[in-house]
């Protein structure tokens, strides 16, 4: 390795070892083992541009392995973005450009949030199959206007975690060549030695998945690492995982290679001594000329945009539709008339909402290309098929339907990779109960704000038969409680249209829907507009009702029958339909007061967890247990969801209120 | 195959889809597809005892494929378990022993509930791990009175969700040769056939994992089966994989090898031409006399444990302490004087509560050695470690922690499973946040009512610099909303005393701690054995306050500064700490009103979601938002998380509650 090189590599070691040790905290061995794979990768491989972080056809940079994350800030500074030694120097600090792991809505130049193991390799996964299927919509004999890779550094931690073998799995089922996986093969862990619970063969097990595994010999040498990364640029129809044997700490004289440098500042005195071993002789947080000079990806990045933009316009002379359509879905706008063909219900009509669902998805389908669909094998169960898309396989990604099989986990994290890429909405279901196995992406996408749809049907007891390994009860709760997460659970078709617009016009984050197994009556006064608010009123309206029976989803129809049979015993009682508590939550007071008067006792209906319904209701009709396997109609009558012990709640919470005034 | 077998392979597949159909719900083609394998197994390898399911040196087994309870239950039936007819016949019916899937609270010879993919596979690493722990801890030379073999039927779903990916590299890490894995490679799942989303070596990949790979030819031949499970039995120091290509509704002309057979009834003319096809001509539900006496067990099974009863009374002559013991732990009594040790703290003391509770950990692992403990990967910032306990792997299991390695989900899965095996109580640790990472098995524990303690630390944005990724916000709603857990998140050192006593204490359920990074000192008026209510009050009692403030954990600390503040306003504020919501509401309603009286306007302090906690107060001090990084004090003040900004709150809400009174 020639000098400059060298120091800049050095370079890149000392700021991150700087850095830590300025915030003391965070972690400085993988950022020094993995200084010149990133060195390499960033400067001769990667296609970016540090003057342009959301260039459409740039490589995407995963940092799976996201507690090194002063190794990607590091290499943002010295390639040239918007960085600066002071976002360095304030590594993890309050509302710094560097939090303690990379947040890609706060840092130009991070493609993606990461810091939970396993979740960036499958978000990789997903940026590697939305370039493949914009690759198939967009491209045309001459025109590769989509053409780019995603590289990654993932650790021992991403290796063990499910979420990257499911992803994998996929990634190898689908043949994505363009996908490369760098595996710091460092053999520690935080607890110490990876081998105390890692033994196993990881590159045969990617064998196994049909990956192709290469290995680099000596992590220290650029030369090596060029080649190893040309080749592994060379697609061969398989995604590439190269194993990386780093040395963690590398040149820390007494912590390199143990699990005292992955997870905690060197020291002082360790700092010092690893920078003379590496000849180091530059005050902290210093960046020699010459590193920056072979280091800097301006003038680089400048050509291989400017490039790509020539060819754009070649392309856009030759297809000004397609052309037209690749810049409106990248910059995530919403097509003309995408809500033109959106199904009507009559009155009456009986529908599970997850069958309207998927006559809305084919309806919005049809005049949004970027719509594309998908479920955990479970496809027809959640209606998500786009019925004339096709599917998405290894010899045929212009199809609109992922198989992702019984992987939920990958499925959740590869939406989120969709989505981050640009160009592509993604929507995919499973049971409303299995939301638990794919919480984690879930979280991300909420911490992150991508605008991915979960359709989860099937939705409570209502499942019936296959019991209460499969009934939903805490979920909606634990959902609702979830930051920036919208979930509707509407009570016919007509709500089921409306909480489906809501979805797609919603940009800033992810929405749930929670839909129903049974059949229901799309009822008298239900409005797909409505949805908007959260909650509205159902029944004829009553100024002056004696209570209100507050319900979602399936259990509107028993509110509405229960107020019925409270008429006949002089009871005003006014149902509310409340599809979304998130929406309702953000209309201003008075609406809230119109819709539930302060005045009046309010009594909850859901079948589901009484849990955080006391914020809107005085007593509840829930299930604070688990579910049974039975048909649904005996599990609803038998855990009391019926109109009569409805209007019973109701009838004595009355009695109660009028009490309590005395 | 003689015809008698023969007619009682059929019988198991005529039973299965007789009870499908009479259901009309259920999965029919995998019970037609193994039959023979089931039949193979639980008449010449599975060593167990129709009359006594509960036999602790019996092996274990798990149908992993949850949806084939049928095949289970028809097995139980034939082989003489106390299931009859009638229960076959009352298939997914309310309360019934023969639930849609397999409840081991449900029914004889059950030995875990499962349904949701890849959680049996977990569970039955548990349960081959549990049999090594055992085997290390009781067994003596000429004396081995643990030693039995872990059985299961898993599925292509099995293999593709990410938890058994987990397990299945540690029980290769670990290995488990006793455990034995069919994979029911029938290449069909719901949504179509398997290669549509599975194209992987599933062989090659556990071979990676260290495991051995046999394989089935003929999935019909009997002598084929016999000779492999044969083989499988003789262990080589590695788990064994059985490859088994079924037909899904081997039989039925025109549904075998689709998903048509998967998991709808196969109706009547299907299953008429099946048992043509069979060659069967009996009415639905019946076990024809030769058939019964080629399958049933009832023999064999008394041989076999009279057999091991005759060694244990050897074993209790020669070792009477060891005896007495297993007996003691595999009923699952707490040992006398468990609690001697407990350790008491000072008024002032400044711990973390995860270091007072690995000081519990300790003070009861001492006298109570059938705790085993572990983390994945973080066991010294979880400080679970067990100190002179050892670490368990390949060459020792006499250790009591487990490096799970970054493998959350299997760790969860894995408990579920050493707890039903009986003999052992297992705790493991990861941060709070990452309990998303295991949902699915909590749910199961909680389902199942098996006592495990989960040790979540870093339990808020207390957490400091590893950022938002790291920092729970909705998971104490989530986990407080799931029926039969426990969650503590105790305050100081000596509440960590009281909630490992009630976790400890805990048979019926799992328990979840919730323990802070930072240090927090001990307050004047805390108290273990309050705990035990749920809530009580920290500051001295004022019959008459003007406010109450109920906090959880670090926060009561915040409550505690913030009501000294008040005092200067002379508004008197009374201090509750709710280490325990479920322990609250399971005390009568004299306790409740006494701690939280009904006419005192109430304010909860918790750095969580204020999802639910409008159940016990009218205002918040939440965090409704996710975290940040930086260090946790800049958090804490920046969320507005301090004595002032409570106390302020406080003052408010007096205020607000004075005019509303006027």
């Amino acid at each position: 390795m020639s000098d400059p090189q060298q120091l800049a590599v050095n370079t890149i070691r000392t700021l991150a070892m700087d850095a830590v040790q300025h915030a003391n905290s965070g972690h400085p061995g993988a950022p020094m083992g993995l200084a010149p794979l990133g060195f390499t990768l960033f400067t001769r491989h990667l296609a970016h541009n540090p003057a342009d972080p959301e260039w459409p056809d740039r490589d995407r940079f995963v940092l799976s392995a996201g507690h090194a994350s002063m190794l990607l800030y590091a290499l943002l500074h010295v390639t040239g973005y918007d960085l600066q030694i002071d976002d360095l120097k304030a590594f993890r600090s309050f509302e710094s450009r560097t939090p303690g792991h990379p947040e890609h809505f706060m840092t130009p130049g991070v493609d993606t949030t990461t810091g939970p193991l396993g979740q960036g390799l499958g978000n990789a996964v997903g940026f590697a199959l939305a370039e493949r299927l914009l690759a198939a919509r967009y491209n045309r004999p001459g025109h590769e206007i989509v053409d780019h890779r995603t590289w990654v550094i993932a650790s021992d931690g991403d290796m063990m975690e499910g979420v990257s073998s499911e992803a994998s799995s996929l990634a190898g089922h689908l043949g994505l060549s363009k996908l490369v996986v760098f595996y710091d093969d460092n053999n520690i862990t935080l607890d110490g030695p990876a081998d105390w619970s890692l033994s196993e063969d990881v590159g045969a097990r990617y064998a196994a998945y049909g990956w192709r595994v290469l290995h680099v010999e000596d992590p220290n040498d650029v030369a090596e690492l060029d080649q190893v990364m040309k080749e592994a640029a060379s697609a061969e129809g398989k995604p590439t995982l190269v194993t990386v044997p780093s040395t963690i700490g590398y040149g820390a004289p007494n912590k390199a290679n143990t699990s005292a440098a992955h997870g905690s500042p060197l020291g002082e005195e360790e700092v010092a001594a690893a920078k003379r071993f590496y000849g180091w002789e530059y005050e902290p947080f210093t960046v020699p000329e010459e590193a920056r000079q072979v280091a800097d990806q301006t003038e680089r990045g400048l050509r291989l945009q400017a490039d790509w933009e020539e060819r754009f316009e070649a392309y856009r002379e030759a297809h000004p539709d397609l052309a037209e359509d690749f810049e409106r879905v990248m910059a995530g706008e919403l097509p003309d008339q995408w809500d033109a063909d959106l199904p009507t219900f009559e009155t009456g009509h009986g529908e599970a909402t997850r069958k309207s669902s998927g006559a809305v998805i084919n309806a919005i389908a049809a005049r949004m290309p970027e719509l594309i669909g998908g479920s955990a094998d479970l496809s027809s169960s959640n209606a998500t098929t786009i019925t004339d898309g096709g599917a998405v396989h290894l010899e045929d990604f212009s199809g609109r339907n992922l198989n992702y099989g019984v992987r939920e986990h990958a499925m959740g994290s590869m939406m989120n990779g969709m989505a981050l890429h640009g160009g592509l909405r993604p929507f995919a279901g499973t049971f409303l109960n299995f939301v638990d196995y794919l919480r984690p992406a879930l979280r991300l996408a909420c911490l992150m704000g991508v605008p991915v749809v979960y359709v989860m049907t099937h939705d409570s007891i209502g499942l019936g038969e296959d019991g209460p390994t499969h009934q939903p009860v805490e979920q909606l709760a634990g959902l609702r409680a979830t930051p920036n997460l919208v979930v509707l659970r509407p009570a016919d078709a007509r709500e089921t249209v409306g909480a489906w617009v809501q979805a797609i016009r919603r940009t800033e984050g992810p929405t749930l829907l929670a839909l129903s197994r049974q059949s229901l009556p799309v009822l008298e006064a239900s409005d797909a507009d409505e949805v908007a608010h959260g909650a509205y009123v159902v029944t004829p309206d009553d100024a002056n009702p004696d209570v209100a029976i507050v319900a979602t989803g399936s259990e509107v129809h028993l509110a509405v029958e229960a107020a019925a049979q409270l008429a006949e015993l002089d009871i005003a009682a006014r149902v509310v339909s409340m599809p979304s508590w998130e929406l309702f939550e953000a209309q201003d007071d008075d609406y809230q007061a119109d819709v539930l008067p302060p005045d009046v006792p309010v009594l909850s209906v859901e079948a589901a967890a009484s849990f955080g319904w006391s914020r809107f209701a005085d007593d509840h009709v829930a299930l604070d247990h688990f579910g049974a396997s039975a048909p649904a109609e005996d599990i609803f009558r038998n855990f009391g969801f019926t109109p009569e012990a409805v209007a019973e709640a109701a009838r004595y919470l009355v009695e109660e209120w009028e009490d309590s005034d005395e």
